[in-house]
């Protein structure tokens, strides 16, 4: 591992777990300087002290029930600020060289969309020569300069990107995620209790994991490193151990056909009725919906009766009632009828690159939810990932069953 | 009052305790919303909230014992841009338009010294711009962007002179300082119960008081406005009355001879004893401690016996031990003898213009002390102030005898 690591440019990121009190902040210098100690260059990208993001949020709401966005990043940015002082001040208090950045002042700069910014490019000038100076940089993860010269923030789970682009701007070797939990999971192990960690996964697994409900790493994030193949490693930062290494192609032997399985109750359904069945009014109805930034999940259109059809949908909770709001005008606009939305969902997902090159997952799937007697409202498929919808209440039971189904459990 | 206020510039600044919690900072929002309506363009500068300064500090030092000066002030200055987003989505929520800024972002530009850096110039292009666009600008007080392109504060009391160099740089009218007290008094009333709040009183009699102990106005801030000649309105930001107004020339009809009086205790006096008594060693000893940046306040060099003297001079007790280890090493270079430290003293001072054209003033002052059995250790003189050094016991009586002497209390 020493000589590994020599001459290396390592990228971490430290999660808000991670960095929540005095202890925890020392315990990240301590395991900072480690790595650095070791012969590498290290960039340390930081998130806000535990739940001081939600604090501030909430702090802004007494003040204003709809506080404007450009306030709001102006606000929030300051939780990583304050981490990314306190960690600099924990690595020379250990004796070593350190350096704190905000992101506006590092050249992280951002499109202008204010809570909820890209990146577009990353200035690597100021942090390569203090890296040469023999620094360790300690980056605020989360947040950038607008080419408006505003303080912007990259929306939840923002500090996993920052940590993503430094490591492809900087070239890095690896970027390392460390967060509260050990690795990925086949399954969230506070429902299923055999769930077992995954050694390596791919960019593709990892994204359609995340996307259909494992939290640990954050979509944009996997997707940035994918497209500039930078590999991420995803670990504690308490204990010793390895975590996941998520990359292009995992050279385990064993290629299991699933790799892990996902729950999310946290999307509604929509569904627009008689809707007339003519070229375009689809097209219509979803460029509508993502021009007013809905993202919009599965969507099923069934068989069509006398030239009319029922499209469903599935959006965040939390652009429901937008949603509701805009589907009343597309629906008067195409002559549709009814709206009606259910909450009361869950969807259960089923990942592996593994189904390329198996037919027949999908079968599986479904014949075990059917013998389980879970019944399957929609589904949706992809190259590597199979979604159903079904109610709320058999959410958990749906993933424990798949999990044991496809005998992701623990080997013993 | 309306018509005074059309067309007016005018810069408020809001202090920690202005804007303590929610209700506060709504309470200051409509404090600036009314002066708003009445015409005047307003830029605001805001302290963080009550005690967040003094958190972030002692965070810091669960840190680190020594956290370097640099990174204190990226912590720190967070606290500012904290209340400044929040004042802004405050005034928002009344339906009126503000924006907020960093003093990094809009360009107040200071030197390198990091925790009491000096402003250098401040950048008014972007201020002007959102003044002229209908905008209320809020600025986080306290901080600045080095020449060095580094977040740099200004120290302790650094809003009230983000808001004096502000006034000067637009332009303004008058800067209005918003603090929990409602103006500068005679004396301390926690001392002095019938001390009495002063209307007009000029930059020299201020400059004295608060370097003499009032703690309402900063120094710095003062000096400021006195050189460019800009009124400072010390008032409450609680109630509606007039405060206290600082100008160049008070044109009060009366003009007492000595506006008020003021009592610290936290000096340290320091004696070298046996010092050689030839040209260029006070001059030796007292340009070492300043360029050490020692701030030595008052000086007394005993008459010579047998060509040795005694040195005497105070300092903030917070720069005691500093000055005595540099003293040791002064000592032995210049040949001296021993070196004695005092730390139970207190200074009372009573200061005015009036002094001026009035002979006797210092004599007054000591025989007050005398009859009321008050022993003097120290004494300095300026051209509008006096001030003792007396035991630390004698403090309180002594301010009060003085200020009954001089009769500053409340004319019934």
């Amino acid at each position: 591992m020493q000589d590994k690591l020599k001459n290396k440019l390592v990228v971490q990121k430290y999660g808000g777990s991670s960095v929540s009190n005095v202890e925890k902040i020392k315990n990240a210098a301590h395991k900072i300087i480690s790595y650095a100690k070791k012969g590498s260059q290290v960039v340390v990208v930081v998130s806000a002290m535990g739940d001081t993001t939600d604090e501030l949020v909430s702090l802004a709401r007494k003040i204003s029930s709809q506080p404007r966005e450009r306030e709001m990043d102006m606000l929030m940015s300051t939780g990583e600020q304050i981490s990314c002082a306190l960690l600099a001040m924990a690595i020379h208090d250990l004796g070593i060289d350190a350096i704190s950045f905000t992101g506006p002042q590092v050249g992280i700069i951002t499109d202008t969309y204010h809570t909820q910014a890209k990146i577009l490019k990353i200035e690597t000038n100021r942090i390569k020569k203090e890296l040469d100076n023999g620094k360790i940089v300690i980056i605020a993860g989360f947040q950038g300069l607008s080419t408006a010269l505003e303080i912007t923030t990259l929306g939840r789970g923002g500090s996993d990107l920052s940590a993503v682009a430094m490591a492809v701007a900087l070239g890095a070797d690896v970027c390392e995620i460390y967060t509260d939990v050990d690795g990925i999971y086949t399954a969230d192990p506070r429902i299923v209790r055999d769930a077992e960690k995954i050694s390596h996964i791919t960019f593709d697994e990892m994204l359609e994991l995340a996307s259909r409900g494992a939290q640990v790493m954050h979509t944009r994030a996997v997707e940035v490193a994918k497209k500039f193949n930078i590999p991420l490693h995803v670990r504690s930062s308490f204990l010793k151990k390895e975590g996941t290494l998520i990359m292009q192609n995992t050279s385990s032997i064993e290629k299991p056909v699933v790799r892990g399985v996902a729950l999310t109750d946290n999307e509604a359904k929509v569904t627009l009725c008689d809707v007339p069945d003519k070229p375009g009014v689809a097209a219509y109805i979803f460029n509508e919906l993502g021009r007013r930034n809905v993202n919009v999940d599965m969507i099923v259109q069934n068989v069509s009766h006398k030239k009319m059809t029922d499209v469903s949908f599935t959006v965040a909770k939390k652009d429901l009632s937008k949603t509701l709001k805009l589907s009343k005008g597309i629906s008067s606009k195409i002559k549709a009828g009814n709206i009606t939305s259910e909450q009361n969902i869950a969807k259960v997902s089923v990942v592996g690159v593994g189904m390329r090159s198996h037919s027949g997952v999908a079968a599986k799937c479904f014949s075990i939810l059917a013998k389980n007697k879970i019944n399957i409202d929609m589904i949706s498929t992809s190259e590597i990932s199979i979604s159903c919808i079904v109610k709320k209440s058999s959410g958990k039971k749906a993933l424990q069953v798949l999990h044991k189904g496809f005998n992701l459990g623990k080997k013993k």
